[in-house]
């Protein structure tokens, strides 16, 4: 196998690298370095350290050795990207490559338009390149569970079978994206599903849940510093999980937005991986778009932070809960059952519990607290979802432990 | 009312702008001019002269002075379009300012992203400036019939009541665009419900069946050739019956792609403003995301061929139906039933008949039969879905009289 990763240099993207290097496939990345501008834009940096590219690769080569090959550019540029295919030709085809943040495409009319331009036209780009240089690869292209939203059903894996006024279809099943960012994601949904029709392309997109960890069976930054992916732990790059955990070995409050009702499907990094190799490893039929939704877990936001609260005592750090302001426009208590039948049928197996994995993120992030406590105050959320800029930090809101006054 | 149109020099906008100004409307507008030179690009024009803005603004301003004024700009131009509604203030805005062309935004990688960055970046722009600076004003959006493709169900006006595994919703109808013009669209509807919810936008969001027609109540190109508004009649820029109708009078074989039974809903220009005019008119409530299906009528595009070859007989020309490979990618037989109540419910009435209107076209479009003979080779299919190159010329095709050899 023959993987090309768009977004090698990301969260995920260097973390896969490793990954599919370790089982001996050769893997090639691009990256334009966005995420590593983003995050210092919004005034904060990845907990853990991380090496620059380069030093990436030598580390990567000695590792395994002539797996890992790297070229810089960007999805937007439409030549760029087909001299990447003319070249290597790839099997499988890894979209790593966009804009992952909800409230960076909340900010302002400026990011929300660059995180459209971004991922849905660096994702048409892709399209068209590969259907003139790669038409046979597997597209393994990363969506969001959010891209369903909350509807008051159980959501099905991308279609699902209904009935209405007497006929039946399979189609679609609606999305209800709550931001610019998962709008992207809605909008590259409807152009991948396009291009299986028109083109024969084959894709398979994945509806991943939100992500969280430090450790996979490749990188272990408390064992091997240099192996490190990114973690980030501000309002804009922070995913849930991460930010709880950032904010306890700070001894901060856990932030929950709101209620704390808000439940979503979530997969720890190390899985992540785990379902990204078994789609590149069973790819579709040509012309087929197939959509998996991979997550492990439904849990809402308040089970996490006590469970988050739980690994930091079990640590010796106490942490109180606090409810803020909900920066976003969401329901905070709602019905949420989703199917994620697909991965598990081609052998996805969990790899470790939440707990088990809790404690290993404290453990590889205790060793720096400095540097989340010296970027602390981009924690709390400033990003609001009606654009009326900061809301209120953490400090002047009501704060309390465990019971919310909303 | 206090209407801003963006696209105001398009076949619409035009119409709509004389249309509005008529009933004693303020209107104002802006275009960029694209349509003129993506016509040109194509190597066609419109087969009925018009004037320059600068000289249809003279015009407007002598049959409805001071109602009509006129600024030119680019929707991509956030400052540009943030000070027109500084300025103007509009209570509604009609958003006719897209790429409107299926096979335009088939033409290769550089069309496609083209059309997805206007459309979909344009109206994201258009969002925030609402936002900002006139976030209590009417959105009303030309989205497309083509947004819901030909799903083997009936088509209801956007949203439709389901039941799934025993729990109900009211959900957005699934949509399958056919191209990426259309997928741009239901990018826009995607966009626009999201901001509906989140800012309190109200919007109309206009599925809008294929268009057809020269004449409106302010628009006669025989009589008045100074009020035309445009009428394209090349592959590109022609929908199917404005094309028929240019093929008619110079006797040219009309063009049925494929097997001819693609059926859709239509509707005349002038009936097009009628509804455009009743939208404005009756605005929904702030926070409201509301859709119309803005069509008269369900044809196959068989039977509007027979319906233009026998008003093309009332005029004394015969002229035979030609079978051209289908340059698409569509189902070429299907099922085909939409909802269509609420523009009705409001008011909405169908001026002429098809066969009334087809008589009007082809008298309108007589006199300019030296314009489309001197672009008659525009008019055959040479955009194909499949992007490898121009479809065979009608002339090197089966050629035939109401047989179908596919």
């Amino acid at each position: 196998m023959n993987v090309l990763i768009l977004g090698m240099d990301g969260y995920i993207g260097w973390g896969l690298s490793l990954h599919l290097a370790a089982k001996g496939i050769t893997v090639s990345g691009i990256d334009n370095f966005s995420r590593r501008r983003h995050v210092e834009e919004v005034g904060s940096w990845s907990a853990i350290p991380i090496l620059s590219m380069s030093d990436r690769l030598s580390v990567a080569d000695r590792l395994y050795p002539g797996k890992v090959s790297f070229i810089e550019g960007d999805i937007l540029d439409f030549d760029f990207l087909t001299g990447v295919l003319k070249r290597n030709r790839p099997d499988t085809i890894v979209h790593l490559g966009e804009m992952p943040s909800a409230p960076y495409s909340m900010i302002d009319a400026t990011h929300a338009f660059y995180t459209q331009q971004n991922n849905v036209l660096g994702t048409l780009n892709l399209l068209f390149a590969m259907r003139d240089y790669s038409p046979e690869a597997h597209l393994v292209k990363l969506g969001t569970m959010g891209e369903y939203g909350t509807p008051n059903l159980d959501i099905p894996e991308g279609f699902f079978d209904i009935e209405y006024r007497g006929k039946k279809a399979n189609l679609m099943f609606p999305r209800q994206p709550g931001s610019f960012y998962h709008a992207s994601k809605v909008h590259d949904t409807h152009n991948i599903m396009l291009t299986c029709k028109i083109w024969g392309l084959r894709a398979t997109d994945i509806m991943q849940g939100v992500l969280f960890g430090t450790r996979t069976h490749e990188i272990n930054a408390s064992k091997n510093p240099e192996t490190a992916t990114r973690f980030d732990f501000d309002e804009v790059f922070g995913t849930v999980i991460n930010r709880y955990c950032a904010q306890a070995v700070i001894g901060y409050p856990l932030s929950i937005y709101g209620k704390g009702g808000q439940t979503r499907g979530f997969l720890s990094l190390i899985d992540s991986l785990q379902c990204l190799a078994i789609a590149c490893e069973n790819p579709p039929e040509k012309g087929e778009y197939r959509v998996f939704n991979q997550l492990e877990n439904v849990y809402d936001v308040t089970t996490l932070a006590r469970a988050v609260q739980r690994a930091a005592g079990r640590m010796g750090i106490s942490v109180t809960l606090d409810h803020t302001v909900n920066p976003r426009k969401e329901a905070e208590e709602h019905y949420y059952k989703v199917d994620a039948h697909r991965l598990p049928k081609l052998g996805f197996r969990p790899t470790r519990t939440l707990e088990q994995e809790l404690d290993i993120m404290l453990e590889d992030l205790i060793g720096f607290t400095d540097r989340i406590r010296q970027k602390q105050s981009v924690i709390a959320p400033r990003t609001t979802w009606d654009g009326k800029g900061p809301a209120m930090p953490v400090s002047q809101q009501n704060s309390f432990s465990e019971k919310p006054s909303t």
